[in-house]
């Protein structure tokens, strides 16, 4: 493989606050040959995820922080090349965390072999990966949703939103959501079936605001963002309601720890349970969403949106964007383009 | 009933900040005689509870706020001595929601038959009643305490946190919490069987204290404080931690809302559940509780400590000196002392 060039992004530097493209770097190398148990990967569509923003940072968390001088970790979908893997033959479609890159060499821990290629492969990285299943563990497994609730979402154009809107209008919900721009909401309203929607960016009062969208209150909160948009949701909770605590964006590039939202008083008076989690928890839900998501879309009852940028280069920029909110529906980068 | 004279405390003025001796008044009126399907108790004991502060407040809550001019709402253990009503008798003893005042006119509605007497009868306004199921529900139903886990408790030798350090020993657990003076800690640790306790008010980190306290993190917080304490308990969590919200004290008294918890991503990393309650949505759980309490109390594994102040023109002093953490252990007022 000596004559393949596996160009990658890797992390040059830890950002403070918002992410720069000075953090990223560029870099060539010749793509190595798989070793006995290993494989190589032609890496075909890679994720951008916001989960990536804390993984920037030196910090303990759930999973390791990148290491500076390295290759970045993502999401990636790709086709088998070479194999020296017992559980892989070259041409084989799998899926898992591999690198920010062409290819990647692997030994096939947490990859999963792509069967189905009925739906756009990249479909593995949205709909059919971490943030659809992201999306039915939150509003299952954790927030327990209920035939006919009042549903809630922040970010709700958002790859996980888009879906989470989706799944709780199947279970004939009041759903109602927030995003960044009046194109969203028009995407939410005439495709992701939400029953309201508004602007926070444009929202005189985001508390009033969510108040109109949902006037029963909230039974399941679905919160992607956290600071203001959770504090209000917050305030709108029915008596118990469940908020399923998914992502805090707004809180990702805080230098120092911000404080949680006001009037927490309202937990006890209204019995609401707060629940953090993540989607690797669950493999069980996991495993069933993927099924029921595919009977759901050749029914034509989810749909998915992607916004695919072309290249590895432009994989960075593709990050930012993302983080400030400019992707519709999920994030994807293309490796495959030359 | 006309040469009975019931002396009552009622609501003056709606307290701002700190609870004050003015926002009482004593007013002295003559027994009334009940009507038909009504009965006079004679009450024997009241209770003050943290709760009252908020239903001080002129302010939509899970209870209707007490009104200027009437008399105040509390739990109190009596004995009825004038019945025209089938389910009681004269000389029965009952439990439930009367007033603030030496006699009480009942239609009966929440009042509970004292049927074991033998304990003292003030017990089923603390241990047997309220405060002790709210330590069971909390630890159990909410935040699903297994063997051997690791708690921590604030307020740890009120009313209700001295049952929940209880409790959590006899589940195998390690038991650490937090009260405001040396005095508290020693009974904690000698007569409640706390591993750990410290001083909130001399520690100069709480979180530092906490952490030394619960070495290998904190499984199950029982949180009756906020402030703080709540911030500093949830850093000191573990992953898959839950936080029984049952008070927060500190916050009772504030004019405006107050931030929550700085770190609320730890919520998520740590996949925390925060569950706010009240222990009148748990009947079921609070009849098991009475019955398995009586029998860690014959057993000696389940102790006891009131403050009992004596009389009905002490109540307002006895409120304000339990919101002020003076007490040890159940604050109860006496009030057949003449």
């Amino acid at each position: 493989m000596s004559d393949l060039v596996n160009r990658q992004v890797r992390l040059a530097s830890r950002p403070t606050g918002w992410v720069q493209p000075e953090n990223f770097e560029m870099a060539d190398e010749a793509v190595a040959e798989p070793a006995d148990g290993e494989i190589l990967v032609r890496n075909i569509f890679m994720s951008v995820d916001p989960y990536m923003r804390g993984r920037m940072n030196d910090a303990k968390s759930y999973v390791p922080p990148f290491q500076i001088g390295k290759v970045l970790q993502a999401g990636v979908v790709g086709q088998v090349i070479a194999s020296r893997h017992d559980d892989f033959a070259e041409g084989d479609y799998v899926s898992g965390m591999l690198g920010w890159e062409k290819f990647s060499i692997s030994n096939g821990e947490g990859l999963h072999k792509v069967i189905n290629t009925d739906v756009p492969l990249s479909w593995y990285l949205g709909i059919l990966g971490m943030p659809g299943m992201t999306a039915w563990v939150g509003l299952t497994e954790i927030a327990g949703l209920k035939e006919g609730e009042s549903v809630f979402v922040s970010a709700a154009s958002g790859a996980v939103g888009s879906v989470v809107g989706q799944i709780a209008k199947i279970y004939n919900c009041h759903v109602a959501g927030c995003a960044g721009s009046d194109e969203k909401l028009e995407i939410l309203k005439s495709e992701f079936g939400y029953d309201e929607a508004f602007n926070y960016k444009t929202s005189k009062s985001i508390p009033a605001s969510i108040a109109a969208a949902c006037p029963e209150g909230i039974d399941v909160n679905f919160e992607n963002v956290g600071g203001d948009i959770f504090e209000a949701a917050m305030w709108n909770m029915r008596p118990f309601g469940r908020i399923a605590l998914c992502g805090m964006i707004a809180n990702y590039n805080d230098e120092e720890q911000q404080p949680g939202p006001r009037g927490m008083m309202a937990i006890i008076g209204k019995r609401l349970t707060i629940r953090g989690f993540i989607v690797s928890d669950h493999p069980k839900a996991c495993g069933e969403f993927v099924n029921k998501a595919a009977g759901w879309i050749a029914e034509g009852k989810l749909k998915y949106r992607e916004t695919i940028a072309e290249g590895i280069d432009n994989a960075p920029a593709a990050f930012i964007d993302m983080l400030n909110g400019r992707n519709i529906g999920k994030q994807i980068i293309r490796l495959d383009d030359d």
